[in-house]
């Protein structure tokens, strides 16, 4: 009943780098077992707890018809993507019995993911550990917005939401319109050479550059077709993104940077809980051993990158 | 600028206990300015944020045809209910730039806002803070609901859900349905004289007593014609509060206990953004005010009872 050899993993069913990493860990070389579940899975009946909270303990099992897990069992818990919310019954059930387990590794804890998803604070952190970050306006007018453009003149400003995933778009004449449409994040425009994303898993960095055609501002909205290249971190970006992770209290993170014409790395954003099974799958970055190994290691994960 | 007096207050539109607290604050003897603000008003573009973050630094400033508050002002938060969400450019602008504030007293921060929200976790705190918590199973088979509710046969057990407010149910014979029908929450039932209810206000403590029917197993569901009495809470229950709140991190709290035969004051949940205005409309308990005084002391927080 004590054996901690348990990998919980919460998502829902349809989450490709969740199978990518459960393969690792059905594979040989892991001492740990696999746990995946959906919450949607509590609600419908189709997953069950049983669970005790009596004189300041708790106890839980949580078992389908192919497998039982006892709380006592639990090693660690990658929190995912599970697509219900808290107001599910099961997901405030399976969420809040999670929550209550001492000596558990999380990938990442949900209360350091939902902190660390907040932009304004990640330009802070970015900056006071070392990374270049462009600078960003909210304008409150389209003269402050005009403003803003007057003072980058040479490369310009990019239009964006921190709210809602949309394309970033290079600020043209339309933006006037764009301006006054609502709410908008106007950031200094990097005159790039190529993007890069950079996975973070513990201390490991798995980066990749990518390649768009010039013109393409945001490669996200052609993230199938984007050409993608292995490349190294230089050492002191390196440095600064592991103290990044580390304020931020993150085990997990995607990095975007922008490369400009002199080689300089400008931090764009980093994603607590972004996709990374398409840089794998392009580039062919061990994400996922690496994850199963953060999961189902028994000591702290910190490996040299 | 940085004269540090305006208490932000972030809520929806009609929002009585908001409403109640800004008339204190308009009214003499604060030193305080309010600034109340929607954040649906700010994708509307009602509200204006202008905003610049610039090396590792973030001004902003929070306009709308009547007043106007400058970061550098903002003394403290009160994060009471956006009906918006961070899906909402205009939520996430306003939530993400107020996090970056430094020195600022939050009513309750969002962050521990929302982990105090879980119950398992409300329960195991509650007992090692040293409050007296009823007994709660989560059954996985109508015979775990069974053997739950033969090991407390003379009071016996109520029937709840944690993520969506429900009416607390006294489990009758129909409750085989009950438990088929999806995930529940089963609770030793406390043989109750009255329920309480205390609001938590920094270390001062507003309690009252409810009155409701013999037979009324939750007496939520009859708010408006429940009977409230002013009430002191027992030494050892006011310490044992306070010290659940520190361990949660809170400013604020509403208590639910049930009292029973002997006396004893069992602990049922602590809503860490509970309702507040019925109490004070019924008992005239000055809870506004003390949110009001919370929210506009320049000390700490951290007053006898």
């Amino acid at each position: 009943m004590t054996d901690h050899t348990v990998v919980v993993v919460v998502t829902s069913r349809n989450d490709v780098p969740a199978d990518m990493v459960v393969r690792h860990l059905g594979g040989g070389g892991y001492t740990a077992r696999l746990h995946r579940i959906d919450p949607a899975d509590v609600d419908s009946g189709y997953v069950r707890i049983k669970a005790d909270l009596t004189a300041g303990a708790c106890r839980f099992t949580l078992s389908d018809p192919y497998r039982t897990t006892h709380s006592e069992q639990i090693r660690s818990v990658w929190w995912r993507k599970p697509t219900t919310t808290t107001s599910s019954e099961g997901h405030a059930q399976l969420e809040g019995l999670l929550r209550t387990l001492g000596n558990v590794r999380w990938v990442s804890h949900p209360d350091r993911i939902a902190a660390a998803a907040h932009k304004p604070g990640q330009l802070l952190t970015a900056h006071w550990a070392g990374l270049r970050v462009p600078a960003v306006h909210l304008p409150a007018s389209v003269d402050d917005a005009h403003a803003f453009a007057d003072a980058h003149p040479v490369a310009g400003a990019v239009a964006k939401t921190w709210a809602i995933r949309g394309p970033v778009a290079w600020v043209t004449p339309q933006w006037r319109e764009r301006v006054a449409e609502g709410p908008v994040v106007l950031q200094e425009r990097v005159d790039k050479e190529y993007d890069v994303r950079v996975t973070a898993v513990g201390d490991l960095l798995f980066a990749a550059s990518v390649h768009v055609p010039d013109g393409v501002t945001d490669w996200r909205i052609m993230q199938e077709q984007a050409e993608y290249r292995r490349i190294d971190v230089p050492p002191e970006t390196a440095q600064a993104m592991r103290t990044y992770l580390r304020w931020q209290g993150l085990v997990y993170g995607a990095f975007d940077f922008a490369v400009d014409r002199d080689g300089v790395w400008w931090f764009l954003e980093c994603n607590p809980n972004g996709q990374c099974a398409f840089v794998e799958l392009k580039t062919g970055l061990p994400i996922a051993r690496a994850l199963a190994s953060a999961l189902s290691a028994t000591s702290e994960v910190r490996c040299a990158a």
